[in-house]
């Protein structure tokens, strides 16, 4: 109930804080005899870690990974996988001015007003280092979609502030810093963060989202939709502010006949649904978007009040990603396959045995 | 597990298909001592039932709700409360060319796969007759939240299609049967839904909705943010592509600088968090804004095909809203009110006794 | 987490009060396909039913159930099943005084703690009236397990107060009102509720239940093992105070070479385990026993307060069940039901497509 | 749903097998601002631990619990808080004969059914071992309980196989290695082990848990009553095989006058309801018993079958407990602990502004 666990059979519960001595994560529910390996987590995570570009934060995070338990001679067992990252770049830093300030647009105020309490060392709880975990978990998720269903999960970034990504390529995706799928443009978005990093300002970002390969008949109705739980794991990631599956905020001033996707035998004309019919998903491509603010934590000053209600102005030193997009393709990959395999287990608990003749079109 | 029950402390678990017996729900987890009567709930299932605009569906629903249990002597007492409103206008009518074959952008390819079975009558449990029960659920979180905790949820249409509010004024919402809260863009919307309803067509539209005098401290991290069940409780309204917080998918191309909302001790100096920071509110409105499709539901007609496979071309005739979006208003506030207690409810259970002592600026 | 859900995938929540207009329960999570019909619940909620002999409270319950969703043309679709049974005989009683007493060993005082306030009306809540829904619930699962799996849950009376059944046949339980499976100890509880009824008093019984047929392979460790959500279950059936599986407290003085159930490769060769090791099913049939205690209702004077603290002596008037034992065996019953068709599903969630080449010896 | 998550409000998550390289839980829900260190865990893990007399197992366990997050500055913060043990005593051993038979009476046949695959290494996930994290939990819970809320959660050893406590001293249970509250028993007791161990055998043991200051109200009806929670959580516990509560099994044969508890200015003049009515703390102790099977792993040799069916000897060497119940008693104090902060949580959350007038007349 405290909000530390996502899913429903295939779960995930997260502890750590950004400061402490270690992350970690436990998940339960994960289906037994899936080959698993450390090495398997470390690659999502390599792809998240920062400092692997000048576009991100320098801060050195080793985020090595380990195995405490589920997997016996190379394989899951069943049983619940304990994760462990250990924090080793703990620089032991003077907080005494920042311990008693608010951070604008930081949730060290309304962690303050909901504990009583609070840990001012770099975010504690509510930084972004906590997406780690989602990153190992959602692998463990990934290769069981990929190994034993086909399903594949991907991201990319299609707009850095103002510029957006106009082709597309998923083979660029990963060739250059930003996961952008559009070759031409990446040179305009590094001057553009070159730019901002002088300027000591930060921007937002817009990431996409794909799975292929998805069956027809994933999503509980009513509450428990498909894109309602996708929304629900995609807003969770910090600094979302906005969710769209298919056309989205598009479908606003689309006509019934221009967004309603038609059926052929050969399959639908289009996919404006994003994948997912009254919370089910159709077998087509599921499709969501998702807008990430800019980074709060800014060498630029800024107003703000201290712990007793005093004016200050703040300034936040440190290391900070200018574009916390640009690190956050991963993140939204690992938490749709975490959705996606929690509900592939959930469909099969009730529905296991059914038997569908009515053919599936979905994919064409 | 199979999505019929929204919430953790205080939960809706509902039931019921369009064309069945009745609808209802349990409200579990509901504090005692809260005055309720059935007047409570139908003023809102007034507000959301067709049929009191030429605008919406003709479709006669009485929607009158009977509370079958936890409620003695005018008061809430703690044990589940039992809903139910009979279906009265089950119109016998020939289903047996639309039995099978699948309706463009409608659930029943995707329940068929799902279920293997499918209940062909007017949508079954995937229509948005099944909303009736949210707002139903959502007016005794309303009114908890008013009586007991000063906090007002209210939403409005803030564009129909192409026709965007640009003028606010609450009083107004209530006066037009759009919940436009712009009264000079009223005449301007009934045309445009004169000529769709004529052309026999459809559109999108959006809400926002805003929930103001929420103390600051509710909203768990990590996974269950309180921007995160909110945006699964909106997403999980039938025909919902899109949920924003605060600024939104504005926030894509905003700069730091101007995103963060400022702290001084008279309040903060903007809302482009919309009221939740680090997923925990601040005090501040809590703002949210959704895009609803287009109803699926056309006399135009629509390529498809049959439950073997064979291409047919589907006319929907019957009685349906070309814009549901006109009536989602009710539905939004009363998921937002869901949310709201039920996070009240759970930030009490864990956090009951401890004293703040920073001030709350939120509201200003 | 108001405590009226039991069960994870297929979940059954509750409404309704002793003498309120109706009670229900909301069935989620039942696979879709199965024929099901008002008659199916109505066989169970008969056996419970009071009246059907001189030994039960002589109170009339129509206790005729309604379907009021989740089954088209005779089967279950896979969406939530809605259940009411309306309250017939809710006599107009004089409350006056009762409604400022607490009855010694009744919930009435405990209700007024928790609560605030209280529904003095014949138990409320607390009523064993409640175990109606649990028994029509248990129908549906019982039906499931019986149809798709060849599981089948049976219960019967071992022990009234002081007389215990000493010989077995199934086909003696039925056959008279205890539900004893031993004909010859019948006369004898005939007389010795024939004196209890006449003396005014009550007593205590124990129910016994057993499941064969159960697959090996049900059950999650560590916290939701078989025989813990078994002990939950059962515990929460009204007045009961104590659960066994297999040997039980009988295991306390034995020995390891004595409890620890053998192998061979025809089968186990004894029961001490009830049919479950480690927390999941071993392919025996799982054995569970109760206590019931003695009703609390009695006309004989008993000490007590009232609501401002002061002694009153309280008489109970009304129709009650001298030994609530006699028509627990159904409720019994129903609950393993829901927990081995709730952990059924749970199992084919995570492990539906492991394969299984050890031989199962479980069932002789 | 896979079963490694306990409560609601105040869950404990575990992970960790016998031999692998960590045990460790999260537990979420922690209230914030309570005083916390690893010495607070430390002392029930040590009360646990094997090897502190010769009547259990000597294999050595260091058991040293490290806090990974949550605490900050000495308290807890609100977020979850991390633990884990580093296995120490992994020795290597020879497995290749154990690792294709099933032992009797261990969970390696259930679970080879369950997920087709097995972690043979003493036990995997079923060994005891995974108890330490409870009492780790556990621990943390009694604090709560204890410092905040004046309740205290303790448990004896009521029998020892034939041997049962008569007399009755708290301060005798942590005089000797059974936590026997009669002194002039454990001379008998003593032999009695030495006999067991030399004999090869192993024997069941009973074990009480009570609560005293549990203020009235906790528990919520109708499936989630107190003593269905603590059936459950007992039960949960390795090799329990029956619960209790109050008068449990001896229920059976009280008559109605007998068990009621009834009620004067001054307190409750009995406690056969062990502090629990229709689900709900009446305000008295909570009182519970166990019942403990002896343990399975013997070196006298048994029946059993290998994983291909053929039939074979097995004996089992190693270090085990001859009395599993010896080390329980703080297990199940721990869970009872559990159970009743996640109760309080929980009743905190709906009711917390509830005011109740009636006198509170439990304790006495």
């Amino acid at each position: 109930m405290s909000g530390n666990t996502f899913g429903k059979l295939f779960t995930v519960t997260s502890f750590g804080e950004s400061h402490g001595l270690a992350l970690g994560c436990i998940i339960d529910g994960c289906p037994p005899g899936l080959e698993l390996s450390e090495a398997d987590l470390q690659e999502d995570l390599d792809r998240r870690k920062p400092g692997t570009s000048r576009h991100t934060t320098q801060r050195r995070e080793a985020d090595e990974v380990r195995i405490l338990s589920g997997v016996f001679e190379g394989k899951t067992t069943g049983t619940p996988i304990g994760l462990v990252i250990e924090n080793t770049d703990q620089r032991s830093k003077d907080y005494s001015k920042i311990a008693t300030q608010f951070r604008p647009a930081h949730a060290d105020y309304t962690y303050m007003h909901k504990y009583g309490v609070r840990d001012y060392r770099g975010g504690g709880r509510s930084s972004a280092r906590e997406t780690a975990m989602r990153v190992a978990a959602g692998a463990v998720a990934r290769k069981y979609l990929e190994k034993r269903l086909g399903i594949r999960v991907r991201g990319y970034l299609s707009q850095l502030g103002p510029i957006k990504a106009e082709k597309f390529d998923w083979d660029q995706v990963h060739q250059n810093p930003f996961f952008c799928p559009d070759a031409d443009k990446v040179p305009e978005m590094e001057a553009y963060m070159d730019a901002l990093r002088k300027e000591g300002n930060s921007i937002g970002a817009r990431i996409n989202v794909v799975a292929d390969g998805v069956p027809p008949g994933l999503g509980e109705p009513i509450f428990d939709r498909l894109d309602a739980d996708l929304a629900h794991a995609l807003m969770s990631i910090n600094a979302v502010k906005g969710v769209e599956i298919g056309a989205g905020f598009e479908s606003v001033i689309q006509k019934g006949t221009e967004h309603r996707d038609e059926l052929t035998p050969e399959g639908f004309l289009s996919n404006n649904a994003g994948g997912v019919l009254g919370g089910i998903s159709s077998g087509q491509p599921i499709v969501a978007s998702i807008a990430l603010k800019p980074t709060s934590s800014l060498r630029l000053p800024g107003r703000s009040i201290d712990v007793d209600g005093n004016p200050v102005e703040v300034i936040t030193t440190g290391r900070h990603d200018p574009c916390v997009g640009i690190r956050a393709t991963p993140i939204a990959e690992a938490m749709m396959a975490i959705v996606l395999l929690d509900h592939y287990l959930r469909h099969r608990g009730q529905n296991g045995d059914v038997e569908v003749t009515t053919p599936n079109i979905g994919q064409r």
